[in-house]
């Protein structure tokens, strides 16, 4: 009954770390930010929190951000989640920011295989990490 | 009474510009993607489009932003929306990426601050547009 707007601006209020790492990990996609030829570029893609935090991500939607992932080869990515209600104005957004790498150690490939499915064409879907160097979240409320 | 995932892989389908900026129009709120200290930066706000197809945002949540821009400096962003189903595994994604520009002359200051409220602390915020140079967009389809 009270699914509207209240004429009132929101504020942000930071979250924790730990915070931050489970609201991400309570969702299944978010979106990975990276440059691609100079230019920003951000894409939706799916993804877990392993139990350290890492985000894993799973999908050929990535091959701009593959392409630049040569083997031992890591680059700096951000990758965000949200989950905001535009009627309300309140939610949450939350980034990790830290060295993307592509996992190539057999096993690990193969457990994420098993845990992770992507959502697009996951046959030619590389196994990518992203380390979570820098953690911050927001929280918009009333 | 579908509202199960049917278990298939999705594909993507490009979108036209036309369809992208007309879905990007449609929804309230996106992600701003921009380089900060030399890492990648994204942050939610809210936006409208106006009727040549830029996103003009205006928020506080950009101080990252503006701080780039100083006056007559313009940089490059990307701004992505979507709206995602995560159960079924649909929905769209559209990223605009061109210049962003700070908007100075009053009479368009004053016209944004009639027609798009931010949705955080909107004394401070100023008037930012992303011209519409790339507009890609892809829908997730079952």
């Amino acid at each position: 009954m009270c699914q509207e707007y209240d004429g009132y601006a929101r504020r942000t209020v930071e979250l924790a770390r730990d915070e931050a790492l489970g609201l991400l990990a309570s969702v299944p996609f978010g979106r990975i930010v990276f440059t691609s030829n100079a230019l920003p570029a951000i894409r939706p893609v799916n993804h877990l929190v392993d139990s350290e935090g890492f985000v894993v991500v799973r999908t050929r939607l990535l091959s701009g951000l593959a392409a630049l992932m040569r083997p031992g080869r890591s680059v700096v990515v951000a990758y965000e989640a949200d989950e905001i209600d535009p009627v309300r104005r309140i939610g949450w957004s939350v980034v990790v920011t830290g060295l993307a790498r592509t996992v190539t150690t057999p096993e690990r490939v193969a457990e994420y295989g098993r845990t992770l499915q992507p959502w697009v064409e996951p046959r030619t879907a590389a196994v990518i990490t992203i380390e979570p160097t820098i953690v911050s979240g927001l929280r918009l409320v009333a």
